[in-house]
């Protein structure tokens, strides 16, 4: 299993008249999350981009426990429990300072060809940085 | 059942790097098809609110099947396949111009008391309403 | 003088937990006005760009009047005043319902080569249809 | 003078389909700058509004100098140049990582009593600060 952590401050533009972070917005922090854990294996999702392979989401997922709130510091952290083959799945846990779980989710992932758009392997190198680090 | 249809024209703003519309997206245009769903029945979010009622997501989720793009005059469903008791529970399904369905996707809401942030049962005459539209 | 109007109704998520629309989000209507005022002149962005060209943003300015909230349906006016040349300026006015002026604004795009990315004068049909329409 | 400057990686949300960053998105690493001012004042805007006292913006304007990218790590500089009255007037520079300036700008703030909603005065104890640190 992997585990990478980031912290991200909500801003006045994240929250909604009702007080809260809005829901859509957890899912971007999934992304933010997801990206550091890849640049933190040496494999940053520009670089993967630049060597012609994207990689799009299908599915996403958020289960909302408790608000995040204006200014709060929150905790994303991206897990991944299986190597990928085709599809990568990731899981996600939010969690605000005091410890309160805030929003979890799932996303998955496909490798594609950039210039074809058509599904391939995850790359070689990727999956075994995946494993020295799990 | 109740379907509720609107369309939105994808902005540029709402467009990645990928030449597609951002993932996160789709839930706030969920949100644009419930809203006008709402007031398509006569009660309007905003009217909720104002009686005290308030309705946060406590669940959402999205299958992207094929990429939106910027320009695209997306069509945006709501449906609502049973009568909410303290949850309501809606489908969606994007569309683009040339009929592909780019997005399906699934939100929970809950009926809350705005000033205590405590559950409540969906207010009858919301109710009422939704069975004279089905 | 060419003025062209669209209607924009405030979702949630263009909100902010001060209960106004956010200050950002103005920039974005800006948007969609040009956006919808450039395809009533019969020369859609989409198909500047598949033409080979860009229009960028140099410069863009807001003032405040009043604040936007959730729900409203505002009415976004795109202006322009003089023909482009290698620049094109814009004018914004934003009111809602009520007839309250919420916003204004200015902004500046150049016209570039997508792909080298140099600024060029205004294709000639396009001022042509600004001519006509003024 | 007071100066404060925050760093931003650029997520594939802020970007849109040019390849760029959305010229929207500048105008909220602003206010991400601006908040992290204040909070290294000692006198964070969560605070201030806790207080009874609210910020909104009357204006703002963004000049761009350079396209900013997909996963580029900007450096986001709050600059205050003169003490706020009822006002409180920031300037701002976002450069990319090799130094180049990306946008300028600059947007004017009010103090307003959360309630009422009408101007005050900057409160003493955020003036002194401002003194203290510049």
């Amino acid at each position: 299993m992997i585990i990478h952590e980031i912290t991200h401050r909500i801003a006045y533009y994240e929250t909604d008249t009702m007080g809260y972070v809005h829901h859509s917005n957890y899912i971007r922090l999934f992304e933010r999350a997801r990206t550091e854990m890849m640049r933190s294996l040496g494999h940053t999702y520009a670089a993967m981009e630049a060597s012609g392979i994207m990689m799009p989401l299908i599915e996403a997922s958020c289960r909302y426990h408790s608000p995040g709130r204006y200014d709060d510091l929150l905790t994303v952290k991206a897990i991944i429990k299986e190597l990928p083959a085709t599809r990568m799945h990731l899981d996600y846990e939010v969690h605000n300072e005091a410890g309160m779980l805030i929003c979890s989710g799932h996303t998955t992932l496909v490798f594609v060809n950039a210039r074809t758009r058509k599904p391939i392997r995850a790359p070689e190198a990727f999956v075994k940085a995946l494993v020295e680090f799990s």
